[in-house]
């Protein structure tokens, strides 16, 4: 299929196959509302609603989902509902006998806001957050350097999607810079903590899905249900500070070491525009209790090619840090919302999961700064630049981005940046 | 004070120096709305503002902010305004020169309603829910059970008040039923984990408050702008399935074992009804860091009582399982507001914060069964009725109840109760 509305380059992330949804604001709509993206440009679906693009199709108010300055309505209509919408869409945007094209052309800025000129916003309110740990290469790692080779995983890591909850209200959209956080930490084992700035502060590179319909209380979700209810994904920048964490997580997990902001990117990538880059996950060994064996179905990885950059505050171009992938992912999207709501748990539309972060095997591929310097034992050189870093210093930029690569197209998620500036003098 | 518009019982928990806010329906007012109680009744505040009572306060739009059907856009307004509003209350219930009470009866179905005809639901939309762990007391018992007596309390937990994040969306208003979560535990540690209903699920006493106006992104609290943020306290049972939680809970926190339910009472009672009833808290060595260092200013304790009594399912009538008090809390209100937003976390209105369990030092004043029975060693005697406990039974009712003691009045919270159905299959 192609778009013959407006050209979209084959490196574009925006290709027809993908069409992922967010809440802009542009010069001409000042009031928050639901846009998509193709190409360059970003569509108004607000105004496409009003025009009767979607009018045929039931159980949606178009012009008021769109509307919203949020996607939570949208999120909890549902997978027939998504996938109309996604239909009509892109046979406006490939068929020129389509009954709208004739009354709207490309240069219509009530439609058509080139991507440049709308600033994006957060895509949903977010009731709740979860991040999970599911990658076991990094699980792995980061239990070599806590508790030695020997006991680098736990015994339930195998058994179940080890998560934990975090906080919403510091959920920011990309492009927001966030100040290096001050804390306790006790850089000395011998002697009483201290107060001040992270010296280690470090990214994480995760996915994150947002759920849509969700679950009342009481009521668990199966493996088929769980995957029906996730409405799409981002990137997602787990900001860490290492020893705020290392110094107050024992015993009840992390909290001031992350909620000091989360970045994610604004455009949602929708579980249909990810179908056709499925992948099997890793072999499950042991097997997993009957509520997460995922034995019949589609294939539950992603085959999803995940970058992590940083822009130096000496340099003036962006270097590689990590280069992985989703399909590394031990514990599926699925698996993960089956086990989370296997207690009850309710799920409520705009609900975020985020993946953990995303190491594969390789070094290269290593999804935190943490596992790059190994806990700052030795630094990462940054490109041929004579840079080094073991963590973040102030001033330096991270970007996260990735794609689905199609035969002669992309299903990509734009990029998630983020800069650290100075602690503020507490 | 003496209020002369209703009769109110030296004994009632909502004497005129409560005054505390909820939000309900009743068969008039089939819209949710925000409520007072006092006495035996609730207050329409909705209708109140509608009348003017409330129309000398700046700040406040009284129509719009009580006719909301949770108390968030209230609890923004900061406590210049809080004050205000409750003043103007006082002197509608107590003195009789008033300019409102010509035109208001008792007896006026659209202003006042019996408790026992209203409705009473969640108070606010809450944003992001954290649980802290805060009694010295209750760290150390658990302490001791999971990792003997030698290490019991860790090191970080005299340094810092210790905090995690909870599930927002399952918190529900006292008189809902829950469901016994399923889930995986681990009884036989020779075994792999086993999946079911949680066999060893538990109350834990708790208060929590909710937090006012709140503070931006990278924008630390003093414990003077912490105190003036939290709007009232709730009692609260962070329910817990001890199975669920021994088996998930490493290394990142209690998830499933906490995320099934978490009840709240549903009249949230104003730090300006409980300032008369501050104490001093604990003496707390060592002495914190300055930013959590409280040298100045009133007493950051509560004396509040608190009491948690079962409804067995074999019997008819309530008995006593734990007896205790807030003024125990090592940790006060204030320093855990404040160390939760020295990262720069922001704080919203209508966040909620538990204290963590609430346990003395008495064995009367634990406030878990996990405690009362030693992890399950013992059996808990419920009064002389010859039935025992060591965990919840599938329809036990746990209540909560709680209450400050003045000269002749209380300034109470009601009751926090919940039954416990039995599982689901899942
Ligand atoms: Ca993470
Ligand atoms: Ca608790
Ligand atoms: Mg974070
Ligand atoms: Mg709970
Ligand atoms: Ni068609």
């Amino acid at each position: 299929m192609q778009c013959n509305f407006v050209s979209v380059s084959p490196e574009s992330d925006f290709s027809i196959q993908n069409l992922p949804f967010g809440v802009c604001t542009t010069s001409g709509s000042k009031a928050h509302h639901v846009t998509v993206a193709i190409g360059d440009y970003a569509l108004n679906m607000a105004t496409l609603a009003k025009l009767g693009l979607f009018q045929s199709i039931k159980g949606l108010d178009a012009e008021s989902v769109f509307s919203k300055p949020y996607l939570n309505d949208y999120m909890s209509l549902g997978r027939s509902v998504w996938q109309a919408v996604r239909h009509e869409l892109q046979d406006f945007l490939s068929n020129t006998h389509n009954a709208l094209r004739s009354r709207i052309s490309a240069s219509d800025a009530s439609v058509v806001t080139p991507l440049r000129e709308a600033q994006m916003h957060l895509p949903a309110r977010i009731g709740d957050y979860t991040d999970f740990y599911a990658s076991r290469e990094h699980a792995t790692n980061v239990g070599i350097m806590f508790r030695g080779k020997d006991n680098a995983l736990m015994p339930n890591w195998t058994h179940l999607p080890v998560g934990y909850h975090g906080r919403a209200s510091s959920i920011v959209v990309s492009g927001t810079p966030l100040h290096r956080p001050n804390g306790q930490k006790r850089p000395d084992q011998t002697k009483p903590p201290v107060f001040g700035p992270s010296a280690r502060l470090d990214y994480e590179l995760e996915m994150a899905y947002f759920v849509g319909p969700g679950n009342n209380l009481g009521t668990p979700l199966t493996l088929q249900q769980a995957e029906e209810c996730i409405f799409g994904a981002v990137l997602m920048n787990d900001w860490s500070a290492r020893d705020i964490q290392a110094w107050e997580y024992v015993p009840l997990g992390p909290f001031l070491g992350k909620s000091f902001g989360t970045t994610i990117s604004p455009w949602v990538v929708t579980m249909d525009a990810l179908e056709p880059f499925r992948v099997p996950q890793p072999t499950q060994e042991p097997e997993p209790l009957p509520y997460l064996c995922d034995e019949s179905g589609s294939p539950a990885g992603y085959d999803i090619r995940l970058a992590v950059d940083i822009k130096p505050k000496e340099g003036s171009e962006f270097y590689p840090l990590s280069r992985s992938n989703l399909k590394y992912m031990y514990w599926s999207l699925r698996q993960q919302l089956t086990h989370h709501a296997i207690n009850g748990c309710n799920m409520r539309p705009g609900d975020l999961c985020g993946t953990g972060t995303i190491s594969g095997p390789a070094e290269e591929s290593f999804g935190s700064m943490l596992e790059l310097s190994w806990s700052g034992q030795k630094d990462i050189t940054l490109g041929d630049s004579g840079i080094t870093r073991k963590f973040i210093e102030d001033n330096d930029v991270i970007r996260l981005s990735g794609y689905c690569q199609g035969d002669g197209f992309r299903v990509g998620f734009g990029q998630c940046v983020g800069e650290i500036l100075p602690a503020k003098r507490a």
